[in-house]
């Protein structure tokens, strides 16, 4: 027996580009030869590392698949000396069955020793790999430096405490070779009950194989889907021994000896409170929306508000405030107090804006339609040419001088359809889409835990779209803290009606919000895509029909 | 051996609402009762007919789930003396795997006799199968007034000849209970060359099982989606006996005694032009897409160009040309031929139209951005002015007077992104977002096949924009019929740039419209949803990545 060899494992926790071959390739090697230097055997690196999470129908172009094997090739001949696990999508061989697996290469001193592939595909909310890959169905261990080790991807754990989706556990067959660790390398979206989850159902495997196990995930965000990072390390009775930091990239080396991990002792897992872990998760979100697409400049309407108010902070703190634009649109409608408390959170931040009144545009549209609408009533229509016509203006600003726009929609007002399609709805990407009204506040509240950045003022005032006299959001909309319970309840539990009245909401009030949830599902769809900080956002990971009579 | 007695079986071919379970329980049962007055013995609905195809996410509401029970027992309690099948989603009672099956129900004089699950479950293109069902792994036949069926739902016949993508074949289990007859029922959406498939496939399955067949598929469109109808009968031969009609509904019974089905000879299936096809799925496609929610007036910007000539005409032909507004919205970039095209147009449809020039609003928002543009030269920020001072005009007579915006991007500008988000992009539905610019010609000319209706000079000119002086479309795009070449290989048989440039396209050429499609993914992402008319079409059948570096 040869376990008693010390393997010194480096745990890879990194930022990935989708497709971008060259950059993912090189920070892979790169970080490998990081890892050698201070001497790692073992380096791991997450699921479909090769080419990011998720590819989607980049998968459906055999190139890119043919792509992904060149990169790992490259890596390969990177490893002279060392071993490192990477992810990559690969070609079922087999007669039968979907053309791809998601799999792991183990490489060993610059070749391929094993391949692993995932046998338990998540196809839910934003999952989608039913549509690309066949699922594993044999299973053995790894050996490397006299160790045997349990590779499994990511879902391939999580089939532990009976959950009822899967028919099979991989490590129910893993655990009879009798390996002396396990590993798992994870593409483990963020939300913000999710890490403790993952702690959970991890330190679970453990007790249950009696296992340590190393647990590498990916960080950074792609578009909508936020990676929180968060790797673990856990010896086999469960414990958890040590975890890298969340939302920012890691390598850390661990020591594997006489089937232990050496010189770690149990930890607490570092519970954060939601908000804090949403503001992290959004700052990410901007940041590598921005980074990724290749731009540095945001625009965005700032009303007085707090949407708005806290979208602004949130890009600034992520992009630097000199790349902030903050574009001030009063209409004849907007409070005196707007405006001020506008400028005041532009000067808190010392981002850039611009005051471009709106009536000149407005009374155009007008003139325009006087024939037309003649002397029937202001109503929505001219509510949402103010709204519009902002969002011609932001679009210039940026066709004109290459600022990104950002939507600060809500995830309350994205809910019951209460924006302007075309007009406050407009952006590249959503920043609060899946933040409700009431945890708008708690942010606010968190930016401003040190000092005064959002004005008070745009925390407490009533909230209002200010686009006819005296307009108050709660003219159309219930109280917030009461929409967003029942909102909660029916988007992220999925009760009916029924269940939402027995639970003890008023009947009429909660047929009132379910048709509004369902009668602005056309549209969300022409929504921006929304950064996901819950479990169930708006977007890729909630299908509706568009047209379609059911309300819950 | 009972198989002499003769058994009337009917195939309704219905357009059903999604989640509307008044409507399609109440349609069933009145076609239950026509059918049994005309002497049926078995009445057969199609795939998911209890709550319409597909329900998406409706799915993971286990209300939704028990009143597709609810209307089952309705309709079973209406099948006195008769039976039917219908098809509705049913609770997986196992304790392993996905919470539901893809059910038919067997009903027959008032009970629920037998129930079908199907195995193979779609989850590519528009498909998402995987992502509520389980797949079955039992199969048996059933037995009605002495013949034993092969019941099967939709894909669970698909895997003949073959196909690599499954591992079983339902129909190979089946067999082996020496069924007389096959019955399958669908939900399989239209495209311009799905038709001669379904003949074929199903065809090829009673050659290969030597049995007769019954093919129901649903009939009408389900927002982007559109049914065909279409059903089909099969002697044992695989000869095709009969066909329903496509694009509208139908009922009819037919006789089977002795293992056959009697009084029909072969026929050669109605192969149409593809135009036409198309034609009639954009008409249904219009028509459902107000009819089920609930609308019945469509405006449309009307430039004098094609595109938006043949979506007039179209929504003339589907709403009725009193229900379609047309809107002229000139600008100082409009050619006179233009607006008189336009109004030729109109006036040979017998719509109705307003014009209401842009010009006012093009000024207002000038003077407006004057201070922040300063002297910069005229560039896309203010074309896209125009552009989207069109789509708050359009929106405005939408909000005040009701009328549902219609879009009129082709798919070759969707493609490359030659559109204004928020501005021309704007609409309820894409109707021709799916038909590629050189298809938009090839439908113009079927319009006009016995009257000019579309002005030839909209046909002939070049295609322009008109946001600038003199500007045509080839100024930034090749011309079409290469574009569309180009296209429809990268799109339809995701070939890569490497494999289009074996094909002999311009290396140059290729790589710019690689990168033009790409870059325009965040721009289609918030587009309207799109009528599907090809195998390959924009939205919820192609899952792009928005931010990833990819290019093919």
């Amino acid at each position: 027996m040869l376990k008693n060899y010390r393997m010194k494992i480096a745990l890879a926790q990194l930022n990935y580009i989708i497709g971008d071959f060259d950059y993912n390739t090189a920070k892979i090697i790169e970080t490998i030869q990081s890892a050698k230097k201070q001497g790692a055997d073992l380096v791991v690196f997450a699921e479909l590392s090769v080419c990011g999470y998720s590819p989607r129908d980049f998968l459906e172009f055999s190139e890119f698949i043919d792509l992904c094997e060149v990169s790992a090739q490259k890596i390969a001949a990177a490893c002279s000396g060392i071993a490192c696990i990477i992810g990559l999508p690969t070609k079922n061989p087999k007669v039968k069955g979907k053309d791809l697996y998601n799999s792991a290469y183990f490489i060993e001193d610059t070749k391929v020793k094993a391949i692993v592939n995932k046998a338990l595909l998540p196809n839910y909310d934003v999952f989608d790999e039913y549509r690309y890959f066949e699922p594993a169905v044999n299973f053995s261990c790894v050996e490397f430096m006299g160790h045997r080790i349990a590779l499994t991807i990511c879902e391939d754990m999580w089939n532990i405490n009976d959950n009822p989706m899967y028919v099979i556990s991989p490590m129910d067959e893993l655990v009879i070779e009798n390996p002396d660790l396990m590993i798992n390398i994870a593409a483990s979206p963020f939300s913000y009950n999710h890490d403790e989850e993952r702690v959970q159902i991890l330190g679970d495997n453990c007790r249950k194989y009696r296992l340590p196990l190393f647990y590498v995930n990916q960080v950074g965000a792609q578009t909508e889907i936020i990676f929180d990072g968060g790797s673990l390390v856990f010896d086999q009775d469960g414990s958890l021994l040590d975890e890298l930091p969340y939302f920012s990239e890691s390598l850390k080396i661990y020591s594997f000896e006489y089937g232990k991990i050496i010189g770690h002792k149990p930890i607490v897992h570092d519970t954060q409170n939601n908000i804090q872990q949403i503001h992290d998760a959004l700052i990410l979100g901007i940041k590598d929306y921005f980074a990724k697409s290749g731009f540095s400049k945001a625009i965005l309407g700032l009303s007085g508000g707090i949407d708005s108010a806290l979208v602004c902070a949130l890009a600034a703190e992520a992009l630097g405030p000199e790349n902030v634009m903050a574009v001030l649109m009063p209409s004849e409608y907007s409070s005196d107090h707007s405006i001020q408390d506008a400028l005041d959170l532009v000067n808190n931040l010392g981002c850039k804006h611009e005051i471009i009144p709106i009536k000149e545009a407005a009374a155009a549209f007008g003139n325009m339609m006087n024939p037309v609408f003649k002397d029937l009533p202001f109503n929505v229509a001219e509510e949402n040419i103010q709204a519009r016509s902002r969002a011609v203006i932001l679009m210039a600003m940026s066709n004109k001088f290459g600022y990104i726009l950002l939507n600060t929609s809500n995830k309350s007002e994205c809910a019951v359809g209460y924006g302007t399609l075309y007009g406050d709805m407009a952006g590249a990407i959503a920043v609060l889409g899946d933040v409700y009204k009431t945890q708008v506040y708690k942010l606010s509240h968190y930016i401003n835990r040190e000092k005064e950045i959002i004005p008070e003022n745009s925390i407490v005032k009533p909230p209002s779209a200010e686009l006819r006299p005296g307009q108050k959001d709660s003219d159309s909309l219930p109280e917030y803290d009461i929409l967003d319970g029942v909102l909660y309840e029916y988007i992220e539990h999925k009760k009916s009606s029924a269940e939402l009245i027995a639970m003890g909401f008023d009947v009429a009030l909660v047929k009132r919000i379910l048709r509004m949830v369902n009668i602005a599902e056309f549209k969300r769809n022409q929504a921006p895509p929304i950064l996901r900080v819950s479990p169930k956002a708006f977007g890729i990971g909630r299908r509706m029909p568009i047209v379609g009579k059911y309300l819950g």
